[in-house]
C-alpha cells in the first residue's frame, strides 16, 4: 500500500465530508449517534470475535498485562461505549449557537455563530472504546473524524468502525465522515499530521513522548494534553480536616490519572499539625512519601526528596511534599514546577484564594476542592475528548464546544460602509 | 552579535516579565498606555528625526512610492498612535473575567476566568505605528510582547519603544513587557517562532507569502491572516437597490484592504437587471470588470475572467464577476474560491439568508451589509491586532479577547470525589 497515496484519499474524503456533517441537522446527527450505540450492542458477537484477535496477537507480542487490559474488550466495557454514545445524543447541539449578537452605531448587528472546526485528526492508543468516544465527539460537533489508533488494536478498531458506518447511514450521513484509518504502517501518523488541506487539528492521546513528537512534527494545530504535575498547597489558613481530605483524595482516589496530585505543598505554619495525620492514611494506604528537609524533620520516615521529584508525575503511590513559607513561595514553586494542568489551594483566607485563582497558569485552579475534579463529566461538559494543557484554542478538559469555533455573523439592512 | 543569544536573552526576559503582566492591576495597565500616548506626543521631535533617518536610507534602498508613505510618520500619524494607545486605555479589561460559573452537583462551582495568553511575538512591516498599536493591546490584555518590525523602520520603531519603555516604568512595570527586537538580522524572525519555551503565539502581519512562510517554520502557534478573496452574492430575491449599493462599496470604498470585494456573484435570474447600472458605476470610478461567458452576455465591455480570476486577490479596481443559477451554485462556488475571510448575501428571502449564515464557512457571514464592515472597531472590539482567517483560536478580527485564553476555576467547600 502507497500509504502517502492513502492518507490523501482518506483526508480527501474526510474533507468532503465535513461540509454534509457540518450542515447535518442535529435529529440526523442524534439519530446517528443512537444507531451506533444499538449496532454497537447488537454486534457484541462480532466485537468480541475481533478483539480476541488482538489480544491472542497481543500475547504473542509479549504486551503486558496493563497493555493486554486496556486492549480488552468485554460485555461491560461494549455497553459502556454504547452508553457514552447516547449520552453524547443526550447533550445539547453546540453548532449554530449564536452569541452576543448586537446592534452596533452602523446599524448592523454583530454576533458570533459557533461552527464546526472540519476535519479532527484522532492519535490514540490501545483502548478500542476511545474509537466509539471519539467518533460520538465529532459526529454531535459536526465534524469528520480520521481516527488512527493503536496497532494492537486494529481489529477491534476495524468492527467499530463497521457499526459507526452503518449508524451513519442509518442516519443519512456520510460514512466517510468517521474514518478508521485501515494501515498499521506508522507512516500513516506522519502523513495525518502533515496534511493541513485535509485536516484542520490533530489531537494526540497517549504518553508525553508520543504527543510531543507529534507536536514538534505537525504541520496542522495540536491540541496537546502533555502531562499533570499537579499541586495542592495547604495554606497556614487551611481549614485542617479540609486539608486532610484533599491532599489524601487527590492523591490516592486514583493513582494512573492526571489530575491525581503529585506534589502536596505545606506551609510552615501548619506543617508539623497536618503532615503527621496525614502521613499516617497515606501509610495505611502504602504511599511512599518523599519529602524536603524541613518535611523530613516532621516525618522521618520520609525519603529524600530530589530535586527531580518536583517534576515528576508518578502516576503512583509516590508523593513528594514541601514545606514553604506561606503563599508566595507556594507561587514560585508552582511557577518553576508545575506542568499546567491542575492546582488547588486549601485554604479559608479571602485574599489568599483570591490571589491564588488570579495567579497561577493552570488549566485548573482550584479553591478547597480535590484536583480530581478536574474532569469533563464533573465540569458539566458531558464527556471530554481530552484535557489541553495548551493555552490556545482551549485549555483543560475539551468537550464539544473545544472541537468547534467561533466565526462573527453580520445581519444588515443594506448598510453599506461610508 | 550572536542572534541566537540575543533572542534567547529577549525571550527569557519577556517570559519573566509576562507574570508581571498577568497579575499587573487594570489601574496600572491603563496608566502605562496613557503615560506612553503622552510620551509619543511629547517625543514627537525624536520620532520625526529618527523617521526622517529611516525614510532618508529608504529613499537611498530604492524603496517605492508606496512603501515610503507606510514608513511616513508626521505629527497627524503621531497623533493618530496617542489617541489609540488613549482608546485602548479606554477598553474594559479582559484578564480575570469569570463567567458560565455555575454550581455542580458535587457542589463545586465551575466557571472560566479569562486570562493572558502570557508571550505574545509580532511580526510585521513597513508601518511603525504598528509598534504603537501592537504593544498597546498586548499590555492591555496582559501579555508581554516582543516586536520584530520591518528593517527599514528600525530608527523609529527604537523611537516608539524608548517612548514605551518610559511609560512602562513610570506605570511601575517591567519595561521587558514590550521588547522591539534591535538586530535587522533576518535570523532573528526565525528564532522568534522556535522559541516555545519563551513565545507562547506568534501574529504575522504582512503579505501572505511572509505569512506562509512563518506558519511552515513556526514551532509555536500562529494567528494567521492569509489574504481576503471575499464576495458578494446578489441573490435572485435580493432589493435590487440594496444590491447595488453593497456591491459598489465592498468594491470602492477601498481597494486596498483585505475585507474589499473581489468577486461579485449574481444570481441570473436577476443578472440583466442588476448588472448595467451596477457597471455604469464601477465605470465611472474606472474599475476594470472582468466576467464569466454570461456576465459578458450582459456586459459585453467586461474582460474575459480566466480561471485564475476566482482566486485573485486584487486589492485593485478591478471586479471578478460570475452570473450562477442560484444559492447552492453560489455557494459552490464559494465552497471552491472563497478565502474564509468575509462573504455576504443581499436578500429579502428568509430561508436563504438563514441557510447562507449557517452553512458559509468564513471567518465573517453577512446578510444585506458591505463587506467592508469586516473589521475590530465596526464590529465593536475597539481596536484589532488583525484578522484571523484560522478556524483554531479566534476568527476574524483579533482585538483584546483574541490575546488571552480561558482557564478553568473550581470553588469548593472541602469537596473530594468519591
Amino acid at each position: 500500500m502507497d500509504v502517502k497515496q492513502y492518507m490523501q484519499s482518506v483526508g480527501q474524503r474526510a474533507r468532503a465530508a465535513s461540509r454534509d456533517m457540518a450542515r447535518a441537522k442535529t435529529a440526523a446527527k442524534n439519530a446517528a449517534l443512537l444507531n451506533i450505540a444499538a449496532a454497537i450492542e447488537s454486534d457484541q458477537a462480532a466485537l468480541l470475535a475481533a478483539n480476541a484477535k488482538d489480544l491472542a496477537q497481543g500475547r504473542l507480542d509479549g504486551l503486558d498485562a496493563a497493555l493486554l487490559d486496556r486492549l480488552e474488550l468485554n460485555p461491560e466495557r461494549i455497553a459502556g461505549m454504547a452508553e457514552g454514545l447516547r449520552q453524547i445524543a443526550a447533550l445539547p447541539d453546540p453548532v449554530g449557537e449564536i452569541s452576543d449578537l448586537n446592534y452596533r452605531p452602523s446599524g448592523i448587528q454583530v454576533g458570533k455563530m459557533r461552527v464546526p472546526l472540519g476535519v479532527i485528526g484522532i492519535i490514540y492508543e490501545s483502548r478500542p472504546n476511545v474509537t466509539a468516544d471519539a467518533a460520538g465527539l465529532c459526529l454531535k460537533s459536526g465534524n469528520a473524524a480520521i481516527l488512527r489508533g493503536g496497532s494492537e488494536a486494529v481489529h477491534s478498531n476495524q468492527a467499530i468502525a463497521a457499526a459507526i458506518h452503518s449508524g451513519l447511514a442509518e442516519a443519512g450521513l456520510p460514512i466517510d465522515a468517521v474514518q478508521v484509518v485501515e494501515t498499521t504502517d506508522r507512516a500513516a501518523v506522519g502523513e495525518l499530521i502533515t496534511m493541513p488541506e485535509f485536516v484542520d487539528v490533530i489531537v494526540p492521546r497517549g504518553g508525553k513522548g508520543l504527543i510531543e513528537r507529534i507536536a514538534r512534527d505537525a504541520r496542522v494545530p495540536v491540541i496537546k494534553h502533555l502531562h499533570g504535575v499537579c499541586h495542592v498547597f495547604i495554606d497556614g489558613d487551611a481549614d485542617l480536616d479540609k486539608a486532610v481530605a484533599i491532599a489524601f483524595n487527590a492523591k490516592t482516589h486514583r493513582y494512573g490519572v492526571c489530575n491525581a496530585m503529585e506534589t502536596l505543598l505545606v506551609d510552615s505554619e501548619v506543617a508539623s499539625i497536618v503532615l503527621p495525620p496525614l502521613a499516617q492514611k497515606y501509610a495505611e494506604k502504602g504511599v511512599e512519601l518523599r519529602g524536603c528537609p524541613r518535611t523530613r524533620e516532621i516525618l522521618p520516615e520520609a525519603r529524600v526528596a530530589t530535586e527531580a521529584d518536583w517534576d515528576e508525575e508518578y502516576l503512583a503511590p509516590i508523593l513528594a511534599i514541601r514545606v514553604v513559607d506561606g503563599l508566595d513561595q507556594a507561587l514560585e514553586h508552582l511557577h518553576r514546577h508545575s506542568s499546567g494542568h491542575t492546582e488547588s489551594i486549601v485554604t479559608e483566607d479571602y485574599s489568599k484564594a483570591r490571589r491564588f485563582l488570579a495567579e497561577v497558569d493552570s488549566s485548573s485552579v482550584m479553591v478547597n476542592a480535590s484536583t480530581r475534579f478536574a474532569d469533563g463529566f464533573e465540569y458539566g461538559l458531558g464527556a471530554e475528548i481530552g484535557i489541553s494543557t495548551d493555552k490556545i484554542h482551549v485549555r483543560g478538559p475539551v468537550g464539544l464546544e473545544g472541537l468547534t469555533s467561533q466565526k462573527y455573523i453580520v445581519l444588515g439592512d443594506g448598510q453599506i460602509r461610508v
